[in-house]
């Protein structure tokens, strides 16, 4: 039975909008604007999704702003679209129905840190890379690290991970509980401290993942991690795809904990080269670390190195060393910008995204790829979190072209269609979005998305929530 | 805003069960029985709820089957309850409203074990035990340990852990992907195989942890772990409550990846003592065990030893071989019926429950415990999964004494308060059923308890599913 599709959207009038923008005001005096840069800035900016810009952009401090906003956008039908700094790939910031983006930066305060508990209250607006500085001195770091510098806020909407999943997971994993603004205004706290709790519904998950469509996400609980006693770190190439990922699967079913496993493909390689200045082999490459103990850490490294030559990888450089494990990291994190120096040019867009498969699949995957991107034609690195099966590829188009921007968009049909025959899903985690919101059905099945949707309508009868994305 | 709560329920009448019976065994033939024991065995059956029979318990075969009953039952208006091997222990299985109790017992086959991704698919009536002697050759296994020999099916719907939850987490993290059949008939697949998606709304853990009042789960994909090439394991005695948590909190902190850290008190051990005939020192005991490599389970072990010198606890006398532990394990694996065992008596029943707190609050709230358990009168041993902040107290009362039962009672009360304000939650793994709805709106509030319930009345609005538990 399918449920209906979340309720239809209109875009506000002028005068809905100046009558907001005045009611807005008086809560949040000058932190209202109308300005047509900063509302540019609150829309996409990264890819090739256009920049549909909101009416308005809000700065609210307090939970209870943002609960100010909400009843008010309510009261007179307005979107409300959520904002953290803008890093989404996928056209999560848009308002292509126009309405209020309600940025949280300055929502950034660390509440509390629970040393002995291991956990943190942090608001919304606090940047991975912010907390982890805050952290330093207490032995304790947060581990999710997708590539941008995003907020935990929007790392929470989006169920975002990065190259620690395989051994620390994801948002869905990390949060305990978090705080949200639902459309009702009501102000939800999911959960307790507790590391664990049967007491009813998974308020935590339910808002996890859900993209804005559900509530504003304004607090979040974390778990944290003991910083390991000792690291180790290193590169190794292999002579192919399929070797880098049996070595990868072998590496993770001998039990050996590695907290990153990471793949570039040689197209990959020679970007970071080029771009950050490297010597690599222009080959399929993993980066790995093991944490643990002095003595835990370097066996771990020499298992790993074991693996890899029984299946033709090798040399396996490893270190111990901070700096050399920075040398190492700065490769990996200069990935994106790496891809897009690949193709400069002012109408030069990228198409990152990313799918995710069971490992057993991926090599089948990735391969497929390759093949597909060398077939259309397309300049297309890729990097992938490859202990999770997850893996990214970033076309550069011409946006110009219609003929490119076509032979793209068929691309990345046959990437998800490719993705969801090997068992996998079409995110493993950028999320949906706008841009990939047409493979919900396929992936999902019209009972289960008939049970999003059921969700949605429950929750947010109006479609106030970030409307267009994430339920078709 | 307060959402109205689950609709209302009456019983059906005998005529709409006649009808229903010959419904039903128009399709599963005799696999739908009347007999009054086996509509008792149905029903609550371990601890002090009432004995609340179904009308009529059905035995399928198939997801199709059990979707042939949920929608012979919807046509009817006759509730549904869902059954595992009923080890429930608070009156999750019971019929309030009598309907049909479906046994998915014989639901139990494997479906696949894909070893290169570490998982499995299985029907929900393959019981753990059952899953790890089917993998017994594979090098691989399924960490989740309830004390009983649960289903799969049964431990997904309540949320349930166990000894192993502070290393492999919870149903919560074991759980990739499920079927239901829901209210409207519909079969969902909550996801597909990959390890991590961002693509749309968490059904999975919607549906883990909702105790059958939003769907009947009938196959799970879990996450399966290697096999570790060593394991270590030992008992250490403390001086008290508050150093073997402290060691607890200590050992979490310092990295160690701690596989099982249970706590015993001193009335626990002397009851494990008598019942498995042991010598264990009659003071409160960590019972521990860590899993690695040869040279890290010995290094885990050792390290946690030095923690625990620290503390004034010791002698900690550890061990990797097989025999020992066996012997370590058996003692934990008997405080349920150790328990039982301290008041035996055709009258006595026990009020077996678990509370969960951060963990820099578990001395302080076991200690408190202890001394309510003393004031009230009651004889109730505590054992915990302390890594986890999680305990567990039983105590042993007079079903037939009005005075016992009311005091019981109170401690409940008293004991849920106090979780409460220490930041915790009335139930780490047990879950909510009938005896603990009382504890919802004062641990959730208001706002939170009102979205539960929205979504209750979303996907259930006739209230068919699991009524009169979860949600009060």
């Amino acid at each position: 039975m399918n449920a209906p599709a979340p309720a239809p959207r209109t875009r506000p009038d002028a005068a809905t909008i100046a009558g907001l923008t005045e009611a807005l005001r008086a809560v949040l005096g000058d932190r209202v604007t109308e300005s047509r840069a900063v509302r540019e800035q609150h829309a996409n900016q990264l890819t090739w999704a256009p920049c549909e810009p909101p009416d308005l952009v809000v700065f609210p401090h307090t939970t209870a702003e943002v609960q100010a906003v909400v009843r008010a956008c309510a009261e007179r039908d307005v979107p409300i679209v959520p904002y953290g700094v803008g890093t989404s790939l996928e056209g999560h910031v848009n308002a292509p129905f126009g309405g209020v983006s309600i940025d949280t930066g300055a929502m950034n305060r660390v509440r509390a840190v629970n040393a002995d508990d291991l956990d943190c209250t942090v608001e919304a607006g606090v940047t991975r890379r912010a907390l982890n500085a805050y952290l330093r001195d207490t032995g304790l770091f947060f581990p999710i690290d997708p590539g941008a510098d995003a907020t935990i806020g929007g790392m929470a909407a989006t169920r975002a991970s990065g190259t620690n999943a395989v051994r620390y997971g994801t948002m869905k994993d990390a949060v305990l509980a978090l705080t949200a603004v639902m459309p009702n205004g009501d102000i939800v706290t999911t959960a307790r401290r507790a590391r664990k709790s049967s007491a009813g519904y998974d308020l935590t998950r339910l808002l996890v993942g859900s993209e804005g469509t559900l509530g504003i996400i304004t607090e979040v609980t974390l778990r944290l991690h003991g910083i390991p006693e000792a690291i180790s770190a290193g590169i190794c190439p292999f002579p192919s795809i399929k070797a880098a990922c049996d070595a990868t699967i072998l590496t993770i079913q001998s039990g050996i904990p590695v907290a990153r496993i990471e793949l570039l493909d040689e197209v990959q390689v020679a970007a970071c080269n080029r771009y950050s200045k490297l010597t690599l082999p222009e080959t399929p490459l993993l980066l790995v670390e093991f944490h643990g103990t002095d003595a835990g850490a370097r066996e771990q490294a020499e298992r790993f190195g074991e693996i890899a030559a029984e299946l033709g990888g090798g040399p396996f450089d490893w270190a111990t060393g901070a700096d050399a494990r920075a040398r190492l990291w700065q490769a990996r994190h200069d990935v994106y910008w790496a891809a897009v120096a690949l193709r400069p040019g002012p109408t030069i867009k990228n198409m990152s995204t990313d799918v995710c498969v069971p490992i057993s699949r991926l090599a089948e995957c990735v391969e497929a790829t390759k093949r597909d991107i060398a077939a259309t034609g397309l300049t297309a690195p890729i990097a992938g979190h490859v202990g999770d099966g997850n893996f990214h590829t970033l076309p550069l188009v011409d946006a110009d072209s219609p003929e490119e921007m076509s032979a793209v968009a068929g691309f990345l049909d046959r990437l998800v269609a490719r993705a969801l025959d090997l068992g996998g899903t079409c995110t493993g985690e950028h999320g949906i979005g706008q841009k990939k919101m047409r493979f919900m059905e396929s992936e999902h099945g019209p009972e289960a998305l008939g049970l999003m949707r059921t969700l949605k309508r429950a929750i947010d009868p109006r479609n106030l929530m970030n409307p267009g994305k994430l339920i078709p």
